[in-house]
């Protein structure tokens, strides 16, 4: 007996992990829930023509199971899905509310896993050929070599764009504590402290009130941050991400967001920032100084403002994306900032809002070529912004649910220029 | 003209950002440092009968040309590389050394831009197989249709696997980062804060210090984070990772890591905190404690210890790497800990060390199946752990450089139990 070793990790699993996590604040997705969404993935794989697919990325795998375990998840049009879980089995039966749920060994006993459970191999699979390592890709195409693979990216993408109220509940609890953390942010910024300074405090002050930390980006470079913290000409620089502005950053290595240079009076300090609260985002930014922001900065904040309101005076449920994002542009024009607005001249981003969910860059994107109507229940963060080169940006941003009537704002204006 | 707007991104940049990020701490990678790496990764070319690779991701990227704005790095077997930047080029020519920096407006444009360069087309492109989405590699195939793809991950691994003198001063430097925010953990702790509170403050303070916030994992799904501390019954749960404690983390989302869960007195709390500076990455584990730990705990602590330092004695040039994860495990059966080393019974992981750099897991794993000898210049981190299922985890980890007269550790150990 090794010494003082108690007891068995799944016998403690199954009797203290439920209750001490929901005592801990815990949300477990409810089975009507992933019955629903699992209806919804189903219309689209049968207008898509996909029998059946595997679910192999992580956000992808929360949201049709509840349980981020390493696993797949193999879902055909009829019958119940397959959990194949590879770490860590016991907790992912205590996640998920499916039935069926198994251990995965190895990559190999795929086919005997699904022929067990199905009857057959699939003759179509769906994969996510968007964010599917080809090594992983090659070793299917072994495996199921009867079987012919389709693209499903879109399909688990169109389903997830649209959020059910279990899913907006937990975005205004993500707003929620956005807005503790911009009303704490002006008790933390002081003269002279740096950006990255500022911004680790506020991810701090998000954490202690249940920010996971991490945001995600669908890519394979793209990487997302909360601490987007830009002061004077440090908002007056483009970098790597397709962002009206992208800092001075860390280093080559990270060379976005806050930087290790010290905040002064009367700069425009812009603070993007991103909270996620079981998976989901919510993006919001907010204008700060130190003493009065410089008035050329302040109006260009004001023009911003009235172009996210005109955008949101036109946010229903049939609204075209594309015809959003242009209205933005005519304010612009109108206002002046047309070169601009939404970066330095040559480098002016194409869209006004990205989707937002389990990631930052979900469908829908109210920008040019994106001639689509809105739907009820889809959420994008709407971030117009002003960016003089070399001197600063501003901006206003906030999270936006598409309602049946029109819009909700999921993180409402607390304050108009947080000045200290 | 537009209200208020006065230069040019581009001359901004050209007359500004490398003195200023200079003066901010900014390090960037000299040529001759490039030229060194280039060649060693063209020998490993040849040996693989690659002519020609593409790079795509973002740390490879770095590392072969110094910047990391959005690109593709076209590399022959002879002749220079040519650097196709999508945004922003002219931040990404005041960041790489390299000769050939051109814009890249769309992929369709490879061909052309490496006809141009080169005098012809690939017949061998190598790829990354490990992390190129399925969707990027048949756009590669269509354009370049008469060529024949190779997986080059192991070319870049092998490259990348042993670390100059540039690279290793750049994990010195965050080394000493993470020196003081240990030093300052314990003003930070307090009987009662919750775990993600004191990650949360942990992180930010090495942020000030420098610290990049994100740490990379080559991976479609695994992710990596700073906030991994476990208190008590936290450090015996198992979660997705392969890690031989998960934690009870936030939500189902984000299983893992430091959860709500107040820290008490003589509980063991771990502390597995990773640092990036520059891109590069350096780990350790340290235990605290509130009063006096258990002695239970402190004395699996102690075997944690043994085993790092016999580990450590025989780390050299030479040394087979699964001889050295034996070499562990022997130690851990010698103290009575062979069930509950490395995981709980029947959870337990496979590896006591994992290389580190750019990315969390790189070669070389000191672990089972890996019996390749240990060479000058490579960097791992080494971390013996204990966990008792339900009841709480002990470790102990540093960041070891493989020197020619044997070993280097990175990260020396200040204090031995950190107690408040």
């Amino acid at each position: 007996m090794t010494k003082g070793f108690k007891m068995d990790h799944a016998d403690w699993l199954r009797s203290e992990l439920k209750p001490l996590t929901e005592s801990l604040g815990f949300r477990y997705t409810p089975r009507e829930e992933l019955e629903d969404r699992l209806s919804r993935l189903r219309g689209h794989m049968e207008r898509a023509g996909i029998e059946s697919l595997l679910v192999v990325q992580k956000m992808d795998l929360y949201y049709l199971s509840g349980t981020t375990q390493d696993g797949l998840l193999f879902i055909p049009l009829e019958g119940k899905p397959l959990l194949m879980i590879r770490r860590e089995l016991e907790r992912a039966r205590l996640e998920s509310p499916l039935d069926k749920i198994v251990g995965l060994k190895s990559t190999r006993d795929l086919p005997s896993l699904i022929r067990n459970h199905w009857g057959r191999l699939p003759r179509v699979l769906g994969l996510p050929m968007d964010v599917l390592p080809v090594r992983d890709y090659l070793r299917y195409q072994e495996i199921f070599s009867d079987s012919k693979f389709i693209d499903s990216s879109w399909v688990m993408r169109d389903t997830r764009k649209i959020k059910s109220l279990f899913e907006i509940d937990l975005m205004r609890a993500g707003a929620e504590i956005g807005r503790k953390v911009y009303q704490e942010a002006k008790t933390i910024l002081k003269e002279g402290m740096t950006e990255i300074e500022f911004g680790g405090l506020l991810e701090a002050a998000a954490k202690r009130h249940g920010h996971e930390g991490l945001l995600r980006v669908r890519s394979l470079n793209y990487e997302a941050y909360s601490w987007h913290v830009l002061s004077g000409l440090s908002g007056g620089i483009v970098s790597q991400s397709d962002s009206p502005m992208g800092g001075l950053g860390l280093s080559p290595a990270f060379p976005v967001g806050a930087s290790l240079r010290s905040m002064r009076a009367h700069e425009p300090i812009l603070v993007d920032f991103g909270i996620c609260y079981h998976g989901y985002q919510v993006d919001e930014t907010r204008m700060f100084s130190i003493g009065k922001m410089g008035k050329k900065f302040s109006d260009a904040y004001k023009a911003c403002r009235e172009i996210h309101d005109a955008v949101l005076d036109e946010t229903r449920p049939g609204a075209d994306c594309e015809a959003l994002f242009q209205k933005g542009i005519q304010i612009a024009e109108k206002l002046d900032y047309k070169e601009i607005y939404l970066g330095p001249p040559g480098l002016q981003t194409r869209f006004i809002a990205h989707g937002i969910g389990l990631e930052l860059n979900e469908p829908p994107f109210l920008a040019q070529g994106h001639a689509y109507p809105l739907e009820r229940g889809m959420t994008f963060a709407l971030e117009p912004k002003i960016v003089f080169p070399g001197e600063g940006a501003v901006g206003f941003e906030n999270t936006v649910l598409v309602t049946q009537e029109g819009h909700e704002v999921l993180t409402p204006l607390e304050e108009d220029i947080y000045q200290i």
